[in-house]
């Protein structure tokens, strides 16, 4: 059945949750238009997933929808921002009813989770690819960036790495186990969002893993001036991506796989054990530190390997 | 040559201009932020343009650079709003330096001229297309919407149409004439951004002409309830599109082009002379009268023909 772009955008992309700040204009006028609280500033970011780049075809559509908002709210909890509002961008080959409703359900199903409301977007043919441009909320003149890490402060990771680069793996050879965590870390990553405002008065840089810890951490160091150690045997990796890792024999693996989500961030020496404390719901590890000498350098068994600067580019990886 | 992707955003999408609202923290890290005035609110639009659905293959870069930022001022112009910044997110097949470059002069051309920042975006690699996210200020609690047509108030078009629609057909036929002004409204349009700021004090309800006249004023009618009846002889029509016309023997046939990016409004008739004067640098003709039957009639010589609904529609027509 052929739908229109009108009758697309109402029938699966209007609003019609209460949570949160809802727009003064919202889906269906020319644009939307919000009211930013006074004592707010408003955080932006956009990201496109490409079918065959970013996801695998025949991507399941529910886990699509959820992934693509997923994506962009990491980038929201990497400032230390609170979700307020999306617009979607969907580009698609044809109109298909089925599709389109579990790909809306995987977006709204999130999106309610974070109180975030929908707000516009547009409808397009072409080959499938989506965009998503999110908003959210910093009260004035707080925010977490890449460029504040000092020498002496301890690198901090959330979660474990790899664990979305082995379900990638795991995704292309056909499995579909629904409890398989690296699989599920692939197809439902868990932004932290709740994390990043909690790190919005403690950390001095913070920063998503989605292009490979390497290449994310090489960021902050590069935005902030400085270099970096981390203990190899201080980062955390499930049993099962141990195990990829020996059957691969390469250790530094899970360093330059992308999509994992995590944030990665940077505590000063100063901060007290007391707010550290406040740490402890979210998987905190302190896997490395902030240092004067440029470069990645990751430490493995006391030995020194070599600096670590890949990571999962657009243009050059895949 | 292939470039990594946070190069391609370093050389051709860090904003170098003054001019405008600078943001707090600008392209370059995980979100950007920006302080919205107080006495402001924010409208939001996001348009996709796809290669071979909404521009030619091998198109021109650094108009389609324009062009795309184009039709997304167009969506502020229709709201009254003051554009302020944007993001672009651009997925290419490869990475071409030349290509870029161009596409990179046309775009912040426009830019410059309305002052916008640019304050992000993404790119990626797939099938040519671009999405630009745009927000613009509007002060509080005034706004141009659809759905504030009233029955008597005047309907009123900027420019000219079916323009765009020859200028495609040129296009397609291989014309690059730089001076024809179809194929300049077709590649170069021009968003009615101070014609939109004006109109915020004045007009009842307004929309862009992006998916053709009757396709656009049927979204007014239908968000304010209303019906509306449009004098063919009063509708502005370039001498080409005339002749165009009766070539075709179709007089409707530029009532359904797209892309003409002009303002359609509607004014009150408690509107005085005095402040209509204020639309007099903007070619602005009255067109037609809201009227309380539903549907859009256009009338021609005193004869009246069928209701008219069709446009642009992604899914449909093309």
């Amino acid at each position: 059945m052929s739908l229109s772009e009108f009758s697309i955008i109402e029938e699966f992309f209007t609003l019609t949750s209460d949570a949160g700040l809802c727009p003064v204009v919202g889906v269906g006028d020319d644009c939307a238009i919000v009211d930013v609280p006074a004592d707010k500033q408003l955080a932006i970011s956009t990201d496109t997933l490409v079918e065959g780049v970013h996801f695998l075809p025949n991507s399941d559509p529910e886990l699509l929808g959820g992934k693509v908002l997923a994506v962009n709210l990491s980038d929201l909890a990497a400032m230390g921002a609170t979700p307020a509002w999306a617009s979607l961008a969907i580009t698609l080959p044809s109109v298909n009813k089925t599709w389109l409703s579990r790909f809306s359900k995987g977006f709204f199903g999130l999106a309610k989770q974070h109180s975030l409301q929908l707000i516009g977007g547009d409808t397009t043919r072409g080959p499938l690819s989506i965009t998503v441009n999110i908003m959210g909320l910093l009260p004035k003149h707080r925010r977490l960036t890449r460029s504040g890490a000092n020498i002496g402060d301890g690198i901090y990771l959330s979660g474990s790495i790899g664990n979305a680069g082995l379900g990638l793996k795991k995704a292309i050879s056909g499995s579909v186990d629904a409890h398989d965590i690296d699989l599920l870390s692939y197809l439902k990553p868990s932004p932290r969002i709740e994390l990043g405002q909690v790190l919005l008065g403690m950390a001095s840089s913070c920063i998503d893993i989605s292009d490979g810890l390497s290449a994310d951490l090489n960021h902050i160091l590069k935005a902030s001036g400085v270099g970096a150690t981390i203990w190899h045997e201080k980062t955390p990796f499930s049993h099962s991506v141990k195990q990829y890792m020996q059957e691969l024999g390469d250790e530094v693996w899970p360093y330059s796989t992308g999509d994992d989500y995590e944030l990665c961030f940077t505590i000063p020496e100063t901060v007290g054990e007391e707010m550290l404390e406040e740490l402890r719901p979210y998987q905190v590890s302190k896997i490395g530190v902030i240092e004067s000498q440029s470069g990645l350098r990751i430490k493995m068994n006391g030995r020194e390997v070599v600096t670590l600067n890949k990571g999962f580019d657009h243009f050059h990886v895949r």
